[in-house]
């Protein structure tokens, strides 16, 4: 059996191309990985999707799961191994089984970089972080560290009063690149202290993290802070390993596309922070996602079309 | 007093801009025309806003306003006469007034075509509507024809099924270019029927709307039906008239955009049906609100960091 359209990715990006492409009645296949659903799983509330003045991130992405699945969406959880993007149709290997399909939308999305110390590798889960969301009630009366100076760096550190003690963000420039707004909710925290132009340089403890020896760049005074938790807020890393050398991808490993969501191959489109460096947010994701849909439609009446005129 | 942002458009595009901007702490000005909310009021039930299993589309559009509103979003009722997009800082006559702004958000939308016969604008509000939506229920038990063959024709053919004893699409072609799933649930329905290859020469009636005068374009052959409505589906006409001469159109009136909402004027960002020809979902139109909001920013980071070098 050939599929007619594949999504990979269970964000907003993949399941609103989902709910389109269901509601078109193409039967869709959507694979997510283990414990998948996207960057919105792992914030709480969120005030700015249009529509919803205030819902829980994993809420929303659970409405649209309902949603997608109501028009006939099917789920297979899984890991896609490798892609032949070049063959007709479309070959995904999934575990130990290839899935054919005609055309696919990539909704991989972005993971969290790490600032690549050995010691934050090692301190993963006993008092390093790239997920205050998940891990903030860990720290309850604890003193933590968040590394960052954009909208994640603050929105986790105004979450992490709720729990710690006190936050201290280490930020390497001398100002923050986050919005205004939340810029001035961060300063204006008494449970939030801003260390300037300065960075880790190691992370250190015996079981858990004990502490960070950190760096000022402008005086090269290093300094030692006791610290029970880390949260790494620097950026994100597109999941698009899997395609390299198939799909365009820029220098940062985003896919290159034209008009949102064409790719460099006809009847593969890419939607949500996999290919977007810039705007990042749930509902720009979505409405990529119903783009993608929207482009798969017209590839496959385009197909159909095709294959009743070589019948005559 | 110079504004930081005016949006002019109440619709999805136009209120999601509206909340980030607000969000943001920019002060937004949100200039709607008498009536207005976009296309989004003229829809009943909407099942496919990624997040809304069913709402009602004039339903969406109120969660958004107060949405808008919550963060401070200004609203002005007014008509936006003339605009001066290359006058630093952009000029813009509302009604008797000139509000002066640093950047712009143009999210006017799209308005209904109509067939062009001149008996069709006589009866105008006498039976022939441009909105399923609006006029259906006044059809009750009574005989209607829809001109069309795109999804807006299918989904008030199926809408007028509720009012109407008899629904009739008549379209020139002889097949629709509606979806697979809409086009199925219309073929599919006792009560409507469809007129093939067929155009509607002449509206007819006293004072009302009591028949149309129809021609089959393949045999040439004219007919005469006995109708009480016509509803006009046909497409869509960018609202740019505004803008001719300024930013720069495509054939049909659409504003060409870069990277969804750039426009050739910096500082100017298009979000929205009046820079999508192809797309036009409530999801995609609130996305690129959100980008054009995301630009504001950008611009008015750019513009203030210049602002305190010069006065250095």
């Amino acid at each position: 059996m050939v599929e007619n359209v594949v999504i990979i990715g269970s964000g907003p990006a993949g399941l609103s191309a989902a709910l389109y492409t269901a509601r078109e009645g193409f039967n869709p296949l959507l694979i997510k990985g283990v414990g998948s659903g996207g960057q919105l799983l792992l914030t709480t509330d969120i005030e700015n999707y249009p529509g919803y003045s205030k819902i829980a991130g994993p809420e929303l992405i659970r409405l649209m799961e309902q949603q997608a699945t109501q028009f006939g969406t099917r789920f297979l959880e899984g890991d896609v191994t490798k892609v032949e993007l070049n063959s007709k149709p479309i070959k995904l290997h999934v575990d130990d089984k290839i899935i054919e399909t005609l055309t696919l939308i990539v909704s991989t999305g972005a993971s969290s970089k790490w600032i690549g110390l050995p010691s934050e590798k090692n301190f993963t889960g006993r008092g390093v972080s790239s997920c205050a969301t998940c891990d903030g009630a860990f720290f309850k009366n604890k003193e933590v560290i968040v590394v960052g100076g954009g909208d994640t760096a603050m929105e986790d550190s105004l979450f992490l009063t709720r729990f710690a003690s006190s936050v201290t963000i280490v930020h390497r420039r001398d100002a923050f690149r986050a919005s205004k707004i939340m810029q001035e909710r961060v300063l204006s925290n008494p449970k939030i202290k801003v260390l300037w132009d300065t960075v880790v340089e190691e992370i250190t403890g015996d079981r858990k993290v004990s502490g960070v020896k950190l760096k000022n760049l402008k005086n090269s005074l290093a300094t030692e802070m006791k610290i029970d938790g880390v949260f790494v807020a620097i950026g994100h890393q597109p999941n698009t390993s899997l395609f390299t050398g198939q799909l365009e991808l820029d220098k940062d490993g985003y896919i290159i596309t034209k008009d949102d969501v064409l790719t460099n191959i006809e009847g593969v489109y890419a939607a949500g922070d996999v290919a977007d460096r810039f705007y990042k947010q749930a509902v720009t994701a979505a409405g990529s996602g119903v783009k993608a849909a929207l482009r798969v439609r017209e590839h496959l009446s385009m197909l159909s079309f095709e294959e009743s005129r070589s019948k005559h």
